[in-house]
């Protein structure tokens, strides 16, 4: 068996060449969530979401998962089931099996960690670190102010993953956590590219308007958790793909380019100026 | 790809009929271990440890692990490595990779949840199902007192339950986490048979005599975290490994024997007298 390392997700390969993906993910109540706010059904399906978005972004096939979870003393025998079904529903909506975990009570607040296994898909795991100069950046949906509900919510996109490995050559891909700006920096510097960014044809969520703080530009390039996956693939395919909108649940936008060099830009009305890579830093984190 | 329920693991089949097994395990600063007494190194080392004897518990060798950690704030940079250098350094003397995970930061203690993958051994995943009456219980080392410092430093017996699972046919097979009674009678319900502990026969560990507050019969039956391997085999196999002591760097000792019927006996000067299961209760928990 070997393994090796892939971005979101660990790679490991049987003696008949047979791949084996897996992530993992802890959440903990007050970086991730706040529990009194959401309850521990949205809690739990966060945890499986997240996890399973990790697979979604080498475009794999996940498969099973196993969840250890760290109850509060004082939480109920509900509070366990409606955590533990928030977990399975969405496990459910994308085939995975939950086949087993580990269940503890402490003093301190809730903690769940997911770990899911899956196959790769149709191409193989699709890393992030295949971006060419001339690539076009995709996502799969509009961006920004995923906090005000999005960041509890949103949907895997391991459909579209596995559709995408299938329909075209994927040069990179990744799930957008940390946020656009900061992921897109990751696939340029794993692959040893600049990236262009540009302000006019970046989706921008309603939610990026509501939110406030920032302008919605801001945050659709800042706010992390979207959890849409952002994808490179050739000027032709990106036409293709734009033209023919052929995901069934999502619409895909173009965000930007894969430049020759390094660095991050923002290209706005006409002028191209260096952009920080600012990740998502979630609500406590240090 | 079919998933079946394993008893301390998942088992996962591929559609090459390979096979996957992969256990999780969360431990807690308060529950687990006492982070001030243990420190870092030591909690990740059994953190490490316990998912291994997992593994080992169904006769498994493990492949590749995935760590997921709730760091406290005030955690050091040095915190951090101390914790990796413990669980790596218990990963590499098993050759088990860790490919991946996942560090956080927040306000409360610290928890870290492992999840190890591994593939079934020579005789495939061994479960706890299949004693029958009539099969000798064997353990692989002296029990009780672990609290005194084995519960941190135990050896988890992965490559016992590799080499037993190669020379012997092993109709059972658990690892002694709960206490040896609650383990024992696991078997039983499990295999649908009774069990028969023998007192003269149990070997108590000298930690056993040490802790104090019950005898040392009662520790060796009821204190948990051994992780010494308890498995069933036929009085002839039995006869063979206690003969041969075949395990290069353990004692293989006989615990007692399967019965017909249900239930849970201990034989001690001549008289069998039910047993309570009692398992373990960590330090804090409910």
């Amino acid at each position: 068996v070997q393994v090796g390392p892939g971005d979101d997700c660990a790679v490991l390969t049987g003696p008949g060449g047979a791949g084996w993906i897996a992530t993992t993910d802890m959440l903990m109540d007050g970086v991730d969530f706040l529990l009194d706010e959401v309850g521990p059904r949205r809690a739990g399906r966060k945890a499986m979401a997240a996890n399973l978005s990790d697979i979604a972004a080498m475009a794999g096939r996940p498969v099973a998962a196993v969840v250890s979870v760290a109850l509060p003393r004082h939480a109920s025998a509900s509070f366990a089931e409606e955590l533990f079904f928030g977990l399975k529903d969405c496990a459910d909506e994308f085939q995975t099996a939950i086949v087993g975990g580990d269940t503890n009570v402490w003093d301190g607040r809730l903690a769940l960690s997911v770990t899911v296994m899956g196959e790769p898909g149709p191409a193989g795991a699709i890393l992030r670190s295949g971006a060419r100069p001339g690539d076009r950046l995709l996502v799969t949906g509009p961006l920004g102010g995923s906090i005000l509900g999005k960041h509890l919510d949103f949907t895997p996109r391991v459909r579209e993953g596995l559709l995408l490995a299938e329909m075209t050559s994927l040069h990179a891909l990744i799930d957008i956590s940390d946020g656009l700006a900061a992921d897109a920096n990751h696939i340029g510097e794993e692959s040893g590219c600049g990236i262009v960014l540009r302000a006019a044809t970046i989706p921008i969520a309603p939610s990026a308007y509501q939110a406030g703080g920032k302008t919605p530009l801001e945050r659709a390039l800042s706010d992390g958790e979207d959890f849409e996956l952002l994808f490179a693939v050739t000027p032709e395919e990106a036409r293709r793909l734009l033209d023919l909108q052929p995901l069934p649940e999502v619409t895909v936008y173009e965000v930007g380019e894969c430049v020759a060099g390094t660095g991050l830009y923002l290209e706005d009305g006409g002028k191209r100026r260096p952009l920080e890579p600012v990740g998502f830093v979630h609500q406590t984190d240090a």
